[in-house]
């Protein structure tokens, strides 16, 4: 089969072997993947524990097509999505030591079969296309995780979603609307904002391109500010979204592209304010967003549906910025 | 009488008229006062609301002189110390907007007479000299809310307390140790380290002058990390606690002493860890605090007890960092 592999230096599209179901397993036969930063990441060494020669790929929807293990037979023929959570463990709040995600180093999605184990398996949710569902997992358990675990989000509340061009930001900006909060976004291009105003029903949003972008936010909340603020930026304008925190507002971060964020530490405890850490999310989230996600309707903002024969200039589009939403790839 | 009195451009010591109790208010003559950086940080002006004319001070032990209701009779005589919360408000979370702190811009403790609400007086813990008492509530009010309403500091759990010479820092060590959390510090003395371990039981402390001074704690932790690291330092090094943390740690910060901190944030959300800033606490933690003193007999580390005529000195060693727990001025 056909299979992204990660090499040396670089990635690569290579003929492997199919694997074989063990005992619990499955083998699914990938109809559509999608990317995430992650695979950028490792594909650039910037991630913990590379492994060379690992299959990349998060995020898949598939056929199962074979079970290692007789009992699971009638999942055979079932349209699924997969948890990539590899051994988050017993613990809610943090995954353990042997936690990995699917996709390096166990083999992922980037391929034309995949084996996980059963328990990873979840049902294509009805509402989504294949390839919209393909979309979901990564981003959107990213996405619950940073909503509503840590960012405690509830009908009412003030939240700014930044950088909402990302996938994961987006997922948080429909998330944090569905649950019934007035939600702004800070975006590089309007197009974005009115895409997001139609799709997920926001209050509005403003360029973080434009001079003291922080000053309007704050009078389109009335000068209130914010409850929740959900970001992936970092750098040195982190302290402005300190600023924008109501009394005991949460910023949630779970990402840096800017790099490392100053935050003036006065601003931060005069308003009893809150920084959470977050990334990917446990089991019980990924079943909890899935079940969000059907009751709501959600469906993920595609950039584009793409052959798998293109995914290296993808991952180098999305490595650009160049994408406004999840880009697909068809197997 | 006698009051510093926050002028132009600094602090003096002035005669005004002693104040008379209004209608649910007492005249307390103040035996004992203590200092705070808060008194420092204003007299420089970099405090926010600064009002020319204030009594500073927000720490006392005293004597209730004379009430302004007759119905307060029962106070007068008694040995009392003062909650210095003005107007925190009904969300135990953070106080409301005309919130302030006894000393600016309500007149404070470094007086010969502070008139105050009936509302804010607590008697002296039994277990406390004056002198003691004086130096208890602002700072370890802070240290209160920082250790178990933001940290959660609870038996067990392994805690940093960062420049441990603060008086705050002070405190945090002695409630969190009492606690039954295995307290570490970083100081910038080995006598300051000797003197918490004697009086707090810590399990020990490194010099944060010291090279590498984290990897030393790390190796102390049994390569575990802190379940919750309290700080007042905030620079170039804070990044170095958010290593330190353990997954899904916390780090109280109440304080920036070294300025702007700095953030890698993969390093927070890779450890699922939380930053939250904290500074004084609410009435019931004022209450809170009280009680568990005296249970657990803490007493505060005194640097000097000093004639009031010679507080601008004082304040003027605390800034330059010249000493080694609170400063307390005999009326």
């Amino acid at each position: 089969m056909k299979a992204l592999v990660l090499t040396e230096n670089e990635v690569e599209i290579r003929n492997v072997a199919i694997p074989e179901p063990q005992e619990g397993e499955v083998l699914v036969k990938v109809l559509y993947a999608a990317l995430n930063r992650r695979d950028q990441w490792i594909r650039v060494g910037l991630y913990p524990g590379i492994r060379q020669g690992s299959i990349l790929g998060s995020d898949a929807c598939g056929i199962v097509e074979k079970v290692g293990s007789a009992k699971h037979i009638a999942w055979i023929g079932k349209k699924v999505i997969i948890n990539p959570n590899v051994n988050w463990g017993e613990d809610a709040r943090h995954p353990q030591l042997s936690y990995t995600i699917l996709g390096m180093p166990s083999h992922g999605t980037f391929a034309e079969y995949v084996c996980v184990p059963v328990h990873r398996l979840h049902e294509k949710p009805a509402h989504l296309s294949d390839s919209e569902a393909a979309a979901l997992p990564l981003a959107a358990l990213t996405a619950y995780r940073a909503c509503f675990y840590k960012g405690e989000i509830s009908a009412g509340k003030n939240v700014l979603v930044t950088g909402a061009g990302g996938g994961v930001a987006q997922f948080a900006t429909q998330f944090a609307s569905a649950a019934g909060a007035n939600v702004w976004v800070t975006s590089s291009s309007e197009a974005q904002i009115q895409l997001l105003q139609a799709k997920a029903n926001i209050k509005g949003g403003v360029l973080y391109t434009k001079a003291d972008w922080h000053k309007d936010l704050f009078k389109f909340t009335e000068k209130e500010g914010f409850d929740v603020i959900i970001d992936s930026a970092g750098g040195n304008d982190f302290n402005l979204l300190i600023k924008l925190c109501k009394m005991s507002g949460v910023i949630v971060t779970y990402g840096a592209t800017l790099g490392t964020a100053k935050i003036d530490i006065p601003s931060l405890f005069f308003r009893q304010a809150t920084i959470k850490g977050s990334t990917m999310g446990n089991d019980q989230e990924f079943a909890d967003m899935v079940e969000f996600v059907s009751k709501h309707q959600i469906s993920p903002i595609i950039d584009s549906v793409r052959p798998f024969s293109a995914i290296v200039e993808a991952l180098n589009d999305m490595a650009m910025g160049k994408v406004k939403g999840k880009i697909v790839v068809e197997m």
